[in-house]
């Protein structure tokens, strides 16, 4: 087995340096099984932030239905193929009637990227409009309507084609609580702005936004807000795009999809990460009218997008989902963590705190509960010392404050508990320390 | 087995319109073996087209990488795994030395796309220069790049932003023949195009080229073209980027490489297609300077980028081109194959020109050899007919006149024999009939 040490220098060395790597002591994971990772010492570490690994690290139903598509065939969607049929008709099968039509991708930023490309040419309008804190993806153009990213560190700023809404965060935003009359506070800024925008020329194409933002911080916002924000979007003519690549596929619990959680209705819906359990995959699903639109003479074609392996795979994971009935485990695991997490906030005043959906959890963590001052040292603490006491944790949100809890949906009840304890006992420690 | 009928109505219903079948008679396929796909009724297609399947359908060595590693583990780059080093270790072993950096993606567009953010970050310059004709790949600023498309049915047309370079083709260009003098007329307009937006203040900073544009029409441009197109793009502060998406890792015998066969010095490589043998894999390899410029503060990362599994996959299908001398093999079957095809010229009026280098191949159709007018319906007349005798070609070029060869490169001699074979059956039947 080679060393950590030289694992180290040859990635210093050949791959790219604006890669990061996880805690202050870089894991060496060689195995994965549920929702848990092995390292090269086999020891055990139970994942609590790999969405992707969504039925659980390398499941075995998974595996033999890729493997025994790979040992068939995988070629592009020229030819037809039932795989990528049977697989379309599963997927809106769980999706609102009115979502049809699919286009099959490879990740979840080529998902957002078609996303608003079908937006752009079924409206005309380039301009598009999106949340504060957001992140949609990797390309140039993603990163353009990214505020977490265009914003940032080695960002450009925002262009004129990009219109910023305010985040609708009920613990650090400028409005408050998570009512009706928060998110009306927020739409009514919201529509100043998609207004503001059209007033002077540039009407909004679409407007895109994550039912619960998570690189945002894991905020889940007050309710009607996303359902209002895809009302005000129709109000200037651009198409609404729910992006559930973070959220999607049952892991809020009491749907299969955030933006359905939310009660909210967008003419787009963007997935990725866990769709193929850790398979390059990606999916956008649309309108009957938009995807017609969007055949104006111009072939959209996507080499792997589609291929029988994708599918199988995307199929296998359906299955797993339906046949182990994770999607009411994650409401039921995410209720008990929530209730774990604020009990432990009873006791540690630096949770300001806990917020989240199913499975699809964050702990804000503050310096002083009354200011709610981000304590992003406290939670890069508790990141690297819950993580060498075998729980993997991750810090979001603009003040990287903020502890990102979005395990494999296996993720059981003792799991679950485990994970309170170890907050419990390291913020405890750190708070003595 | 279901039904071709039952396929395309559920193809009409569930995908997007605006992806097409191949062939008048759609195939419906489920196998795939070396250099042959299997219909549903058992019957062999000689595949002539998929440079995606490079090293053979289903190649056992690959499903089994893979599977294997599959089974084990499959997550993100943000912890330390072999496969990834040694991977990157093994790619940039085959370029030159001061290409050394690698990222990996999930796509020939998601490599291009990060090749543009990263000229774009080194240079501070948002100008891209690209060769008419050239496709890169189907997001937004990919579409922008690629006129092929902007200029295409549906395109918007040039952007500002966006420079054209002429296509150096020596058959229908406006400089005809293969030498290094021809080469110099469409560099000299290369320039001036170059210093002509340098001079209006927008320096590009990027010049994105194929060594052998493939959608322009299998073209192979004089000798000395490429090098100094590079060199031009040095000269206003560009970086060149070469995109092999279409022609890397042997296809075209001599070299790895079509830019090395080309003599050509770039600063960005970018792979697709062929890298994972179907598998969603990319990569972008470039220099140490570029890569530190990229490392700004604003991290990419790439959610399945670099995982485990596409990297097993991606060292198998360089294993099997070593073990099996595939590059070689394209070498000798793409001179055997380019001799057949110019044998049949001097038999039939309606080649305009054979052109092409190891396993990648153009047959310029026309009306006439004089005037060189593009035959557009013959060349789909030949796809049509060859495909329902079992050979499975394709047509490209901005007249749709041009047969596309590109064959997985265990295509052997005999194959290149049966394909000869059939374009002379099928041309001479067509003038006849």
């Amino acid at each position: 087995m080679t060393a950590t040490d030289d694992l180290l220098e040859a990635r210093e060395r050949l791959l790219g340096p604006s890669l990061s790597l996880s805690y202050r002591t870089p894991l060496h994971i060689v195995r994965g099984e549920g929702a848990y990772l092995y390292d090269a010492d086999g020891r055990a570490h139970l994942d609590c932030v790999n969405n992707v690994a969504h039925v659980g690290h390398a499941h075995r139903r998974v595996v033999e239905a890729g493997s025994a598509q790979m040992r068939r065939l995988n070629t592009n969607t020229r030819y037809l193929h039932e795989l990528v049929l049977s697989y379309a008709d599963r997927l809106t099968a769980l999706l609102p009637d009115h979502l049809e039509v699919c286009y099959f991708v490879n990740s979840g930023s080529e998902a957002n990227e078609l996303a608003l490309r079908l937006a752009r040419t079924a409206t005309g309008r380039p301009d598009v409009a999106t949340v504060d804190g957001a992140y949609h993806g990797n390309t140039q153009r993603l990163v353009e309507v990214s505020p977490y990213k265009f914003g940032g560190p080695g960002g450009e700023g925002r262009r004129d084609d990009v219109q910023v809404m305010p985040l609708a965060d009920p613990y650090r935003g400028a409005h408050r609580g998570e009512g009706l009359e928060t998110a009306a506070e927020y739409l009514a800024e919201a529509r100043a702005v998609l207004q503001g925008e059209a007033e002077r020329g540039h009407a909004a194409g679409a407007v895109i936004a994550e039912a619960i933002p998570s690189v945002a911080g894991q905020v889940v916002p007050p309710s009607g807000w996303l359902a209002g924000l895809f009302d005000a979007a129709r109000s200037v003519g651009a198409v609404p795009i729910a992006d559930e690549v973070q959220v999607g596929f049952g892991r809020v619990g009491v749907d299969a999809w955030a933006f359905g959680a939310a009660g909210a209705r967008p003419d787009i819906v963007t997935m990725g990460k866990p769709i193929g359990n850790g398979h390059p995959l990606g999916a956008v699903v649309t309108t009957r009218a938009i995807a017609e639109a969007f055949a104006n003479g111009m072939e959209y074609f996507n080499t792997f997008g589609g291929n029988p392996v994708s599918a199988a795979i995307g199929l296998a994971v359906l299955d797993v989902i339906d046949e182990e009935g994770l999607q009411e485990h994650a409401r039921v695991t995410g209720e008990r963590l929530i209730a774990g997490l604020r009990e432990l906030a009873s006791r540690h005043e630096a949770i300001g705190d806990v917020r989240g959906m199913g499975l699809f959890v964050g702990i804000d963590l503050v310096r002083d509960r009354d200011t709610r001052e981000a304590d992003a040292e406290l939670a890069r603490e508790l990141a690297n010392v819950a993580a060498e006491r075998g729980v993997l944790l991750s810090t979001d949100g603009p003040f990287h404050n903020v502890m990102k809890i979005k395990p494999p949906l296996v993720f059981s009840a003792a799991d679950a508990d485990r994970l309170v304890e170890t907050v419990d006992a390291v913020l405890g420690e750190l708070a003595t320390g």
